[in-house]
């Protein structure tokens, strides 16, 4: 038996069947084709679903359950997709819709409390009591898993880290709010406080990597520039360092998991990003050393979706 | 069968009976002592036991359970008080030492869990399937509940609201870091932004009520001039009603409660506080509307210590 996994995104979906040991044994990628009908969306899926089936030679009757991780929020007692802004859905019926081609058990959940349950099953917080998954991409994605168990919320929101304020009043968001985490804590904000920073001092080695076009400029930059040793580099990448390890302070503060994993783009960074990040979370507090989870990189990549989706 | 809560203040203890309806049907109170040898304190709350037994008419065998809330850190595993700084104990055996004078099992869990879990019990978050209280007091304090069991942590040492950044590189904090929430939601906050007012506006209705005397201003006062219209008491509560909604608002956006429940000495401000932080919480996210919980007023005052303590 395998299990099907899916990682919905906002330009592509990825399917993959995953082994009963959580390995990803063979995935295939298509456009989203976000802004088109929900029912053509999902049928879509289930052509995926039935062309990764025939390139293993299996069969309906040899899947154990459907799993998909969407970017938003989502509800699994009701199977329903609440709220996925890049997709359009607003209360769609996933687990019905999916179930016209499928006669299984059929998960949805939010994509980061996936890779969170991924992580903390297969990865690097295997077995952990209480695990934390920051994903660092174009924008901060969390996901909180409780003794293996995704931890929702009660509408289906938990885990909204990238929109905790971090700074009271502090720039604006997206979201239409202010001082959000994602304004200080994602490639974004290293691209657009490295694009500010070029106005000034122009002689920089990310600008020379972008070659001489701010526009061009991309987190990796901001990073490989740093790693290099350029000034202006090292003081934006410290600053991003310093912001996330208040944003990881504050998780640790509020929910006192065994390990805070790093993942998503920006944690290709590797040992650069978690030397730089532990070394703004003070392990002291009241003049005595407080519990500290351990900090680590994730371990399973852009599998972490396919993978968590198929365990839910 | 009564079950015994123990509420372990560092100024106070108090030893209540609770029925099997979650009822507090008898008390009393003792000095804490703290500083005291841990054996000695423990003797004294097991003769507080019997002492409430006795006026009660009851003996040792009508005691279904015991359960403490203690200020700092508790593992319920290992029944071990970990770290509480106001009683001087670290890694103190508290249920090995209670049932060397009960034969019954024994809980010890943090003291705003354990008012957390009476107002989710029995309180006005009866039932809901996650809730947080917030104690504002002279610090602030925190507890959640999940399913009807305290969300502790890995190391017991969830919930500690008080001690997340609010403020990046903000007001120092007796912990020994800075921007603490605690610093700008609490009742030292609001007296300490008094006393600072008043060396530039003497002439204020806080001022008044602390007869001239800067060192006599309670929260209380403040919140009393405030609602009686005094600009300068006005604005330092709404200072301080803001920084608390940001607060709150990091907790729906991390664990996306049913009900957040305000307790403490400064709840007693009822719907003036509740008014002032819904203000402040802004409900659209995104431009939609985003999952709110419902934002109460604790109901069982100083009785959920103890009450939520026999529930463990």
């Amino acid at each position: 038996m395998i299990r099907i996994g899916i990682d919905l995104g906002g330009t592509h979906i990825k399917i993959g069947a995953v082994n009963e040991d959580g390995r990803l044994v063979k995935w295939l990628q298509a456009e989203t084709g976000a802004g088109r009908p929900f029912p053509v969306i999902i049928g879509d899926i289930a052509a995926g679903i039935r062309q990764l089936l025939g390139e293993l030679g299996l069969t309906e009757s040899d899947i154990a359950s459907i799993g998909a991780g969407v970017p938003g929020y989502a509800d699994d007692r009701t199977g329903r997709a609440i709220n996925c802004t890049n997709l359009g859905w607003l209360d769609e019926p996933f687990r019905n819709e999916m179930q016209c081609y499928f006669d299984c058990p059929v998960h949805v959940e939010n994509d980061a409390n996936a890779a969170a349950l991924a992580e903390n099953s297969v990865g690097v917080s295997k077995g952990c009591g209480i695990s934390v998954l920051i994903t660092l991409g174009t924008g901060l994605g969390s996901g909180i898993v409780l003794h293996g168990k995704p931890l929702t919320g009660f509408h289906g929101a938990a885990g909204e880290v990238g929109h905790m304020t971090l700074v009271p009043d502090g720039l604006l968001c997206n979201c239409g709010r202010a001082g959000c985490v994602e304004r200080y804590c994602s490639a974004t904000a290293l691209v657009t406080h490295a694009r500010q920073a070029c106005l000034t001092w122009p002689d920089n080695g990310i600008l020379r990597l972008a070659g001489g076009d701010p526009k061009a400029i991309t987190g990796k930059m901001v990073i490989d520039a740093a790693k290099a040793g350029d000034e202006i580099a090292m003081r934006i990448f410290m600053t991003f360092a310093h912001y996330l390890a208040v944003t990881i302070d504050n998780v640790i503060n509020f929910i006192d998991p065994e390990m805070v994993v790093l993942g998503g783009g920006i944690s290709r960074a590797g040992t650069f990003l978690l030397d730089a990040v532990k070394s703004y979370i003070p392990p002291c507090e009241m003049g005595q050393k407080r519990p500290m989870p351990r900090i680590e990189l994730a371990a399973l990549g852009n599998e972490a979706g396919m993978i968590g989706a198929a365990m839910l």
